[in-house]
């Protein structure tokens, strides 16, 4: 078994943070009261349209935010380009808008020199960070704790799943609903703690069949995209996979033409809407011999799937990402471990991300 | 030598079509007027919010929409949720919104149904369609033709082009550049024209050493982002590789773990602010023994690349990406004929894509 430099065994820490997710959903509700009261300045000042910046985990987290945003307040939020106003300078009129900048380590070059340009541009500035004392807090007119407590390893897990609960719980608060979301976190922590025990033992079982794996597909869409996204990255960071996601529609539009059976598929069934999408993209991905992975609340409503690891579903139904991700992050583990590798610190990276 | 189901050597069309390229933008710029028109309406109307939709190719040129759209009249423009308002039925109030949706056959389905409830909620709807005679058309207060004549090849080449051509005269119009831009696009063809052969050449020589590839990233930023989403699109569906599309940062951001010498980057180096993150990223991955392309504008400044494919720079420098996708096209060309694929027809793939 292969020893990590820090002297703790490879993995180790990478697997109590997912471990812990449900004790940091409870943190993070003790700042319910922060975020109502940054709420009602977003509602009062009728800042509806949101812009939401960050890179890796905390961009696929923007891409939850943009569900979030859009299905409880009805409001319009994007991932914004961060290129446009830092890299290209331009000058753009960012009144009425609310920003949003996620970085973990509160440290991101260029999410904090987005977020200090916006907020001169007239937007109403949050930091969503780890650090409540770094850049980014500084720079913003408000900040949210992710209230995690320290994450060691170098792939993010407990500050990704927070920075959602984040993202809907100001989202409900906004449109009038925060004790519902927050009582549907409560729900996805307690659900996704009982849960755990079984999923380790489900993903550890998944790790023989794609030891040599070396490409993969992770489908989703609506606010399982945020999902298919951050288990994607997750395999390429810890499990050196080439794994791509994609939106069950994508997925047609070219890419299914590379499938073959060593070119596996993960498909995240949501209990909505866009369960037939991706039912569909499953089906495809089948016809092209790819073996299927389903995982997400209504795994057991893809057919054909070689694997499932279902989730239970939390209400309101958006909050399931909260719970989606965990099989994903269970998988990298247990197949990074079956690989040699330590999901601790995959080579090549560093905890905090300075790279321009 | 292999041979196309319609009879014709694999590969013909596409070929054809990527060399058709500088004949199809002349033609779009008959449409000059009609463009300016529509560009008149949305400065009248002040529709600064602009929401560009499309699958594959076309969500890549959305992505440069958000350039030219923030550079020359700096309106904010996003890829904006289709699953939103299609799937999620989620109503959001778009007065004060123009709409533009991307698709070639004007066909597909949830774009369609998109722009519809787009101009039921009060936007300003565009169709920008190789058909306008087509359901998109149909469904939008007014269509821009992309003006290519048909496209056959099921991968889209010049379609994609026009499409950025679209996008960045009618920003340029809004902006009161109209005339600048015309020329740029007239000058982007001529370029072209001139450099083809030399690009067919130098691409042919890269296939041999791709052969074997199974995996690769595309990285780009800014206006060159689009570029590197649509190549990696192009090498999945024509050459079976693994390709994903990256910024330059996000590439730091965890992905970069996955490299090693048999996992090649193709980074487009653009000549803007964007050059430098992508010298970084490109250093980076170098570090992790990745072999290196680089093409674009600036690929003579991409140090330790292993094979460059520069492209002549036209004005003003946000029409690059109008020439630099030509060196993916070709190389994917080539690189599919040397693996026995017939880049025409990928396995899998119909021209019209009616996957919801």
């Amino acid at each position: 078994m292969s020893q990590a430099e820090n002297g703790t065994e490879a993995g180790t820490r990478f697997l109590s943070e997912i471990r812990e997710q449900p004790a940091a959903l409870r943190r993070l509700l003790e700042h319910d009261g922060e975020i109502a009261r940054i709420a009602t300045i977003l509602r009062e000042r009728d800042l509806r349209l949101v812009r939401i910046v960050g890179h890796g985990s905390s961009d696929n987290a923007a891409s939850y935010g943009v569900y979030a945003f859009g299905l409880l307040p009805r409001w319009t939020a994007m991932r914004d380009s961060i290129t446009l106003t830092v890299h290209y300078g331009t000058p753009l009129d960012m009144g009425g808008s609310t920003v949003i900048g996620l970085s973990q380590s509160g440290r991101t070059p260029d999410v904090v020199e987005y977020v200090r340009g916006a907020r001169a541009a007239g937007a109403f500035t949050i930091a969503v960070t780890n650090d409540p004392g770094s850049e980014l807090a500084d720079a913003a007119d408000a900040t949210i704790p992710l209230a995690t407590e320290p994450e060691l390893a170098v792939a993010a897990t407990k500050t990704y799943v927070n920075t959602l609960a984040v993202l809907a719980l100001l989202a409900g608060h906004v449109a009038g609903r925060g004790p519902e979301l927050a009582a549907g976190i409560r729900e996805a922590g307690e659900l996704l703690e009982d849960a755990l025990p079984g999923l380790e033992r489900t993903t550890a079982a998944l790790a023989l069949p794609f030891a040599y794996t070396g490409r993969m597909f992770v489908i989703g869409r609506g606010v399982e995209f945020a999902t298919a996204r951050e288990i994607a990255l997750k395999l390429l960071e810890t499990c050196r996979i080439a794994a791509e996601p994609l939106t069950a529609t994508d997925l047609a539009h070219g890419p299914v033409a590379a499938l073959d059976p060593l070119f596996p598929v993960w498909a995240i069934a949501s209990g909505d809407p866009t369960l037939a999408p991706v039912q569909e993209a499953a089906a495809r991905a089948r016809e092209m011999g790819a073996t299927l992975v389903a995982s997400g609340v209504a795994a057991d409503r893809i057919e054909g799937a070689a694997y499932r690891v279902p989730v239970p579903a939390p209400t309101p139904a958006l909050l399931s990402p909260l719970l989606s991700v965990v099989p994903g992050q269970l998988f990298a583990w247990a197949l990074a471990r079956a690989r040699g590798l330590d999901p601790d610190a995959p080579h090549g990276l560093a905890k905090v991300t300075l790279a321009r």
